[in-house]
């Protein structure tokens, strides 16, 4: 693995990781520890352990907003250490474990804290979190869904984007995501899933059960279609990225196709292939969604080809929709972020009935 | 004018940009626009105007939060474009005036809201913006002073650490500063107008005005250490940046001189150092301060020479310190931001009596 892997990563991902939260210098000091793919994993998480550190001593002073933002940041740096590290899949799990209980340390410190549930869904417990706004109830909820490469702890941004505008937020780990991957591969029916957590919400007196949308990032953007078309309790959908299928295999990035096989828990590439042929598709599918659709996807992302916009916008056209094609934006326009990222805020608390936000 | 100019200025900043809520992506592309020093204004003003623009347009779409983040984020950038150009003051007047307008746009869309107000100081109004948290009052309020290059708009970031922590702000131009420029240039007496705002806070029923507390950063740090020394209605004091006098002027960075300079409304630089040498100084000033005193100082400042911490520790043995000198850190600390500037906002949360932040 060559400096060329760190470099396609970068630019693939350019704007990501300061949008989702890592602070400018902390990302300038950790790329310079970082020659080639090999040293990704130990730079992140040598500045994540020292916010840890950093986070224990505010927790001992009882400096409670310090150790709540100290032990996110952990989080996230733990995330981005084990972030695309498919090679290694104990390392990985290890990063994984300790990104998920740096953000149990922080979730309740968080302003609005971020509440942990277990929503039992036939064998499996799905874990999530929810966040509620201050403001009096019942408030609007959009559940949040990961990607590929993204979980249930990082859309702290998002969320409190969300917050801001009067709504609540949940975040959940799916099928072969974060911390559900070691209870269920990454399996063709998230739509059982999301339900199983749309139960949940209607039975939280704070949650207004008839305003209730979702967004997903990424290949998580193919996973919010594909729940709102089978669960038209969802009446706002946002693809910030769109994806309809995995027919183009071949022109995928390399560490994103090893992604694929691992969270399938498949052999290897050409079972991958095979597999996702028929796992991942929204044909017949999209076509069933009944609530307003927001597509954001980025001219220039290099992950996710423009084609699946228009297929997307045609299998929808029965629904209002909204379709941003940013034409410098790539991947999920992150390089766009402060400015896209509150657009969908704003389509979502509009969507969803929130006035004078 | 050549790009060293500029370099130097990133280099002696680094950090601040982002640290003061300047997006990533947008400095990088904003540095791309600068060849040299020339440049600065109008790259920084461009991406002014655009967030200008993109507010107009979330305002007339109803969507507060946005507008109230992009006409702050404009502002911001409009100041960064007036930031060091004293070389062309219509021009810094310009900037200075449009980063003024833009805050008053953001101000009441803001969480919380800014509100503006006005002191009447002898001939004089002094603006400022008072910012409540959401917490029972009376809560305990902290004095933000700006310093050469910093005015009342640019504080956001560490006004919301503040009221996330139970804590009222209150950031004001004094003389020389911002707004206060056209009326009155800056003078010895900075402790006169700092006094006028106490007065003023404790006529407001949300502060408790035997908590009231007072940071300033850069020359802020001196100014602020002046006013604690004459006022002890000050219970806390932070210098940002420890600085006693300006006897190092020789050593100090070219456009900061001229800067200087220009605040004063002086001729040249030998009458500077003229004015400075009595207007400047904390000798028999600073040994009245009666508060606890935390300072934090950067071991590479280029700006403010380090001998500056131990005279001031040395004048303030009488009263508790706190001396923070960070081996590692810049000028005011800006490239260690994301861990030095909580613990200042948790020094004051402490010192001021919050419990449970």
């Amino acid at each position: 693995m060559s400096r060329d892997v760190v470099n396609a990563v970068l630019r693939a991902h350019d704007g990501r990781f300061v949008g989702d939260g890592v602070h400018a210098p902390d990302l300038e000091r950790i790329l310079k520890q970082i020659s080639t793919w090999r040293d990704w994993f130990g730079a992140w998480a040598a500045t994540g352990a020292r916010y840890e550190d950093l986070a224990g001593e505010a927790a001992a002073a009882r400096a409670q907003v310090t150790a709540g933002e100290f032990y996110w940041l952990a989080c996230l740096y733990y995330h981005y250490a084990q972030f695309l590290w498919f090679h290694d899949p104990d390392m990985r799990a290890s990063g994984q474990r300790r990104k998920a209980e740096l953000y149990n340390s922080a979730a309740p410190l968080l302003d609005p804290p971020a509440e942990r549930v277990e929503i039992v869904h036939g064998p499996w417990r799905i874990p999530g979190f929810l966040r509620l706004p201050p403001a009096p109830g019942p408030v609007p909820c959009v559940v949040l869904l990961g990607g590929l490469e993204s979980t249930k702890e990082e859309s702290r941004r998002f969320e409190e984007m969300c917050t801001q505008r009067g709504m609540a937020t949940m975040a959940f780990d799916g099928p072969g995501q974060g911390e559900m991957f070691s209870q269920v591969r990454f399996r063709p029916d998230i739509e059982s899933f999301t339900s199983a957590v749309i139960d949940y919400l209607g039975t939280r007196h704070e949650i207004d059960a008839q305003r209730m949308g979702i967004l997903g990032r990424s290949l998580g953007g193919y996973l919010a279609v594909r729940s709102a078309a089978f669960d038209h309790r969802l009446r706002a959908c946002v693809a910030w990225g769109a994806l309809n299928d995995l027919r183009h295999w071949d022109h995928i990035p390399e560490l994103t196709r090893a992604g694929f096989v691992h969270i399938a828990g498949l052999k290897d590439q050409s079972e991958a292939r095979e597999f996702y042929d028929e796992a991942v598709s929204l044909q017949g599918i999209a076509e069933q969604i009944a609530c307003p659709l927001y597509v954001l996807h980025g001219a220039q992302d290099t992950v996710l080809p423009g084609d699946h916009v228009e297929r997307l916008r045609a299998a929808t056209r029965h629904v209002p929709q909204d379709i941003v094609i940013e034409p410098d934006g790539n991947h999920c326009c992150h390089n766009l972020y402060p400015i896209v990222r509150p657009r969908m805020a704003d389509w979502l608390a509009k969507t969803l009935g929130v006035v004078g936000r």
